[in-house]
């Protein structure tokens, strides 16, 4: 099984390596990190670049496509290369995947016309503009079209996607091997739980989530 | 603040990438992936290259060091300019730490000598060996010395961090830009809650944790 995470300067470093980590152990599953022009691919931050050997066009019709998200997702929405190999690649694929704003990228191809999904919850309301249904859960399932809230959502649905692929030990095993029992020292990771202030303040901040 | 993360051939991915996501965020802090030898350092699954560009010796005494895990870390242990490099910084150093086997990197250094730590599950054990006090908690906090548990543990851990080095509300704006509010599809993440069948099958798969 072929599993392709498209990468793109501007990308979230965790919003791809999380669900890598998880599907490499997927048991005859192979990651490739995939861009539209292969070389040096530079994460959001400046101070993470990833090594992409493989073009877009090398890897036409993976059974699994990864789209990551971060501050990059804007450029990327209007590279046409990418776009187009989003569009073929879901006709073939068994799974469509994508992790917080990666579903702006899906979004672009056409993937999510009708379908219910979700994104990082700053951009979760531009959802419908590319007629989506967009709903605040951390996971949704839509046919073979699965589309993960913020950043660190990607494990959650990696570890759903190990499950179906390869069943629930398997996802299981995968799980105590990364030791991913989750203990985060605040109940802050939605903006249903954080508090309101800090909820405002990112929200008066993220004016970059909305210009694409 | 200078946070330096270090990375040698077969560290797994996440180890790294999990606490570089956060610790990237925290205000003034500076994230730069360091190694031995300057270029591209590959991860255990063989899929994932990262571009490094500063040596261990150029960046000797960071505010904050992070050593990660992976099957790498038993050839890591015998790297001396990476020892050296440890024992050295770890004297300046406000905070010292490791996720996963990276605890074995630091005890090898002579960093863990007397201390509670931490590692992953499956390498816990021999932490004694080393002079160290195993403990099989997630987040282990022994002066300036703190190790988390396998791979996903770097998370918690950086947020720790992130929290005593900023504070409260910047950790808890880190966690929601992360929306790191997990939802694993099973509560199998640790030796003591997964099914008993799945950590025998791992722990008798294991033995090259135990080599180094």
């Amino acid at each position: 099984m072929e599993i392709a995470i498209v990468l793109f300067d501007g990308f979230t470093g965790l919003d791809a390596i999380g669900p890598y980590e998880v599907l490499s152990r997927v048991p005859d599953a192979t990651v490739t990190f995939v861009a539209s022009t292969p070389g040096l691919v530079r994460a959001d931050t400046g101070r993470l670049a990833v090594q992409v050997d493989v073009a877009l066009a090398d890897l036409p019709a993976p059974q699994v496509l990864l789209v990551p998200g971060g501050p990059g997702q804007v450029a990327a929405m209007t590279d046409q290369v990418l776009i187009d190999w989003v569009r073929a690649a879901h006709r073939t694929s068994t799974w469509t995947t994508s992790v917080c704003t990666g579903s702006m990228i899906l979004a672009a191809a056409g993937v999510l016309d009708g379908r219910r999904a979700t994104s990082h919850w700053l951009a979760l309301d531009r959802l419908p503009e590319f007629g989506a249904e967009q709903t605040l859960e951390r996971v949704v399932f839509d046919g073979k079209v699965v589309t993960a809230a913020g950043v660190s959502a990607g494990i959650d649905m990696a570890l759903r996607l190990a499950a179906f692929i390869a069943g629930d030990e398997v996802a299981q095993g995968i799980q105590l091997m990364l030791e991913y029992d989750p203990q985060p020292p605040f109940d802050a990771g939605s903006p249903t739980k954080a508090p309101d202030a800090i909820v405002a303040k990112l929200r008066s901040r993220s004016r970059f989530l909305r210009s694409g």
